[in-house]
């Protein structure tokens, strides 16, 4: 099912771009920088898990990967207010793309013969590393390092489920599916709940 | 003409990391600090278009690409002064090796096959990509990000105009020249006239 | 003596991982931040090395790479004010990590066929590259660009030293080991006697 995992991807990169895009419009960017950023934001994390891999990223082998991002900066310049005003959908479909990123991460890096643990490394790096180099690049300590809520760990678990299965060889999208599910329930769950991670005391609280 | 390609890569290394020696002076960065930022905001834009083609980073197989921005250092740490009194002709010079750099950036990229989009994204990146890390490890946004000159936007032109030129088979060093010329032309005149990327409205104005 | 190697590695790994977790705390970064940042810290310089190098890093094709900075992370989650009151000691010991991965990146790049400039280049990189990408994360300017200490120049020491021997034909454990030591050294010895580097007159000072 090429067609399904490829709407996917795109859909997945989409709402990464406008998150990025939407960050461009709170730090008074202008638009090209507004572009910029989205098209790091979607596109950045899996660069990272394809230079680890040592294989050409597939944001450069794909035209539809850098155009949607574009596509995500235009609707935030005209109408950010309205994105903005949808901020909740895009919480769950950003809770989405960060399921579907780490179980895609992962499945790739098994598929290159990487251990099931390094795998899940590059399978979180694939889903928070381009919203890591937004914040950075928006003058910004990365969001998910200290504001408690659970945003690395779903990725973490569906990572970690991702490698299990493809290790104990169940490949393809219905594994890929049940991975990216499971992130994303936890990570909806965790904002739901606002579970939060702990800080180390003293210092720290 | 290795030997003319060669001497214009170095001079273009060598205005990027006067810019990036200045930032250090104006950050109050020790002399070693210095030398880094001149060598990443020289080298990084290359080195992360190599990364991506998967081919080993040009700075490293060639001497002088390591020691020109050393040369920048030296003579930024002396007389910083002057430097900044020369700062007019700097910029004439920087919009130069912005215009080489994109060109010399698309072509490399289409001789390692990829598309003529993804060629000028990594014309861009190389042209752009230097001054962006110097800015973030000088703790600064990417100026080129929210100060609305039209910057990126000439590489992205002379980028394009090199793709367009390579995938219709016009390489070697007129069409590079002519890409080139054009992106460095656009620039100093986005400069005269004070041309200005939009920003969006609402939040951004 | 592959052991002696690999121990003394993951001994570098543990005290830079400490750093970066105690940063962590210092920022008041979650749990999940500290590992993050404990991680990307210990292992960065490396993945930097040998994305360059266009190999597969070696933190991902080793689990103790992985695993020995979580042990860190919760070390100082636990005992952060115990760590904080044996800090002279952390940094004899970050000198020693400083001069083990100076030497060890420099021998590497070697190895993989570079000249002992871009090797000596790749060195420094090696050492210096996980703790400025630890800074940049935390919004920091990266203190070894402008605190005057002599950080990078022993690693340069170090990683020129190890290259010349490298290219006289001394390579294996003896070698690095000496180049370490040498690092190592000096970095103490500018610590003692407070060296500094100069800045540049003027707006520098």
């Amino acid at each position: 099912m090429p067609n399904v995992s490829e709407i996917l991807d795109l859909a997945g990169i989409f709402v990464f771009a406008l998150t990025g895009a939407l960050m461009g419009v709170r730090k008074r960017l202008d638009v090209v920088g507004m572009a910029m950023l989205a098209e790091i934001t979607a596109l950045g994390g899996g660069v990272v898990r394809d230079l680890i891999l040592n294989v050409r990223p597939a944001a450069f082998q794909s035209v539809g990967y850098v155009l949607v991002p574009l596509v995500a900066t235009v609707i935030v310049f005209y109408w950010h207010p309205h994105v903005t005003k949808v901020m909740p959908v895009i919480l769950v479909l950003d809770a989405a793309g960060l399921g579907l990123f780490c179980a895609v991460g992962t499945a790739k890096a098994m598929e290159y013969g990487l251990s099931p643990l390094h795998a899940t490394v590059l399978g979180i790096t694939t889903a928070v590393g381009g919203g890591m180099l937004r914040d950075v690049l928006a003058g910004e300590i990365p969001t998910l390092l200290y504001d408690r809520q659970l945003y690395a760990v779903p990725a973490l678990v569906g990572s970690a489920t991702m490698a299990a299965l493809s290790s104990y060889g169940l490949h393809g999208w219905p594994a890929t599916l049940a991975a990216a599910v499971l992130a994303f329930g936890l990570r909806i769950v965790a904002m739901r709940r606002k579970w939060q991670a702990p800080v180390a005391r003293g210092d720290g609280e």
